[in-house]
């Protein structure tokens, strides 16, 4: 088979969750498809490399610096909340329901990994912190996994002292799952949260 | 969040089976890996569709027009096997066990869809076939459903009458396949498709 075409199919299999076969069928959609949605592609994949840089406040991925959040008057300045990741703040702001600030650790703590405080945008926060009275509270929304819980559980040791209100986002059984089949943890997890009615 | 990312979201969740979130993950996954990765699979976008044609033996997708199969001089000339689209050859080629050559439909009849024999690549088999003495056998590889069978019979009432051996891929219970667990389309086919041993 032609080269540009395995170079193609190469390429999109090197996505996560992209095998061979799944590379080969985007592939040749791809090769059906007009010309100017191969051209779109790939001028949003050069786009998106050379355009984006991490927000000087809050670390977000933006075009403009302050991101057009930290830049948003209308924003409550009195909360932050901290994700591991972009996606992270990404998802939360779809949900569209918060209106305070973000920070984006862009990671989280993982000393197997090499991962320690010093590799996430924590100093970032510090220094923000030290230069904006109007912050109040601190909402850690790392997920609620191993490194999740190590990350948040540092950051409140680290903020309390500061006289920072610190919370943790809630986890337990999901909006319309079903008891039966939540596992174990998160059912312990539920359990522990519990808050009275 | 910022466009170029929007954008590029926008344009991974246009591809056959890949969502909004999918295409969130998978546009993340380009922005922390290395530039370099993200300028390959640019290149490799707007390369498929400026560099392949199609061979004017075979129809299938090449760079170098014949194809490096019509223009390889060990595969067996007496044979071309028919298929659909380029990845069902792509399919075939990487069994490694046909060493004939192929003519690709671009398609299959569908009259429903307005897909008469004049939208496949049938006058060029049939071109081919006049200028060149060597073809015996002609294998017709569609896919075993209506629109495969369909094009299959109809090419085979053109071929017959001009003296070319016409044989249909089988079709039967999958190797490594349940027979339990086979549809009842397949099964009748199997059954009918038997051989003696």
């Amino acid at each position: 088979m032609a080269d540009p075409l395995a170079q193609l199919i190469q390429h999109l299999g090197k996505l996560p969750g992209i095998g061979e076969r799944t590379a080969t069928r985007l592939a040749f959609f791809i090769l059906r498809g007009p010309t100017s949605y191969a051209h779109d592609l790939a001028n949003a994949l050069i786009e998106v490399k050379q355009r984006l840089r991490q927000c000087s406040q809050c670390c977000q991925l933006t075009e403009q610096d302050p991101c057009s959040i930290c830049n948003d008057a209308k924003r409550d300045r009195k909360t932050i909340l901290v994700v591991a990741l972009p996606q992270d703040l990404l998802a939360i702001e779809r949900t569209g329901g918060y209106r305070g600030t973000y920070h984006v650790l862009h990671g989280l703590l993982s000393p197997l990994d090499g991962i320690g405080p010093d590799e996430l945008k924590i100093d970032a926060l510090l220094a923000r912190l030290k230069d904006d009275d109007a912050v109040k509270e601190i909402i850690l929304a790392t997920s609620p996994n191993v490194e999740g819980d190590a990350t948040a559980l540092y950051l409140s040791r680290l903020l309390k002292p500061l006289g920072y209100t610190v919370s943790r986002i809630a986890s337990g059984v999901p909006i319309g799952g079903e008891l039966e089949y939540a596992d174990s943890v998160t059912l312990n997890r539920a359990i522990e949260g519990r808050h009275e009615v």
